[in-house]
């Protein structure tokens, strides 16, 4: 199997390095990921300057190419310019932070493996539920090939959906099991803290995201936030299907 | 009506402006949008940076605040701290180039308006099908003014929902008319140009996308390339509802 990696925090992130090592047994690795860390950059690609490309050796013998954008145009230009041929899947992760309900939209990890469903590939999106950078991402990485193990078998994967794949910051023994999701769609929980700089000028920070109680575990936020490993097929065709016919009634000229 | 204006290209671009001119008709607008162009940024935020909010006084009356953030940051700035009431319509635009297809992913104008559904509002974002700066604006403003004419009458329309339209760059005697289409999904046609610097540095730049001929008029690239108005109804969650079933059925422990 040949597989691209790529993350949104950066080449140099310990969750892709994490991610890397499991990935190596299943076959070839390409990394091509974002020289630095592209959070919440959403489905961004960079149409107004030019992208950068550097070959970037790692300690443990990972080998990659760093891209100066954003994760989808590290799946655009590995497709391009920088594989020999197509991968057989694309992974994206370890995100330090989960991804679920709303921020799936604002994700740019997530983003990554939608990119790869849009070019026709196949694309998995791992993300950690915590925010903790000493947090413990070898275990993360064994339990990321536990679900790559199973969904492997996935025999009506079809090239338009992706998986977004959340797992919880907890010891191996302590996680209940493995819920297939569907998105959260509740409302965030955030606000903006209004500052003042040191001129006097204001200034505002959006602050506390996400902060209800998970408790549906047929979501991917209440699945995460009860200890069971979240996987759940997204798309990218937006369209909201039942609104069509009824839209359609109004009178048109 | 209250109506809260936005956009990706700028708070100081034309199709704003435009659209400001024909949304005083229904009532009261306010404008916050994003300082400078923000074009294919998706959906994304700022989180590690803060955001800062100017007023702003143009020509022909348009009063507003920029942000220097991307247009989501503006919906989400304008509901926690710069609105003293909750708008009744969020409108985005108009974007100077089309936003169909996969290229919706990638559309600030949209994220906007999906911003607005996500935030419990009613949103609609308006893009014209021109990369001229110089296009008829004026024009497409009172296009899109007969789009909400019409839209405000939806009964149905709940706020998970917004809804993407795009407008023909004729003179209106030649636009065929209204059509409730779907996304389009397929292929972008795109690829990357590669360049040598004039220090001999390889840098690689995203060029073309979209050139397959538009040929189905269910959806919003074929509506729109065969001059009509195209009215799209999004939604943000991105759940692959047909999968859960099948996905669920693997051997899970």
């Amino acid at each position: 199997m040949n597989i691209l990696l790529t993350n949104d925090d950066g080449i140099y992130a310990p969750g892709l390095a994490a991610l890397y090592h499991e990935l190596k047994h299943f076959g070839e690795v390409q990394v091509v990921a974002p020289e630095s860390e592209q959070s919440a950059v959403g489905h961004a690609i960079t149409l107004m300057t030019p992208l950068r490309v550097k070959e970037v050796c790692l300690d443990g013998g990972l080998t990659g190419f760093s891209v100066s954008g954003f994760p989808a145009d590290c799946v655009k230009i590995a497709m391009a310019e920088l594989l020999s041929s197509p991968p057989d899947l694309v992974v994206s992760g370890i995100n330090l932070g989960p991804n679920v309900g709303i921020n799936v939209l604002y994700s740019g990890t997530v983003s990554a493996a939608t990119e790869a469903a849009i070019l026709g590939l196949k694309g998995v999106a791992f993300s950690l539920d915590s925010y903790d950078q000493r947090a413990d991402f070898a275990a993360a990485g064994r339990l990321a090939r536990e679900v790559l193990e199973q969904i492997r078998g996935w025999s009506a994967w079809n090239n338009g959906i992706c998986l977004n794949v959340n797992l919880p910051n907890l010891p191996r023994a302590e996680i209940k099991g493995f819920r297939v999701t569907r998105q959260d769609t509740g409302p965030l929980v955030e606000h903006f803290e209004r500052r003042v700089d040191p001129r006097r000028h204001v200034y505002y920070w959006l602050a506390e995201i996400n902060a209800r109680p998970a408790t549906n575990p047929d979501t991917d936020y209440g699945a995460l936030g009860q200890g069971y490993v979240s996987i759940t097929p997204i798309h990218h065709d937006l369209t909201n299907y039942p609104s069509l016919k009824d839209l359609s009634a109004l009178e048109w000229e």
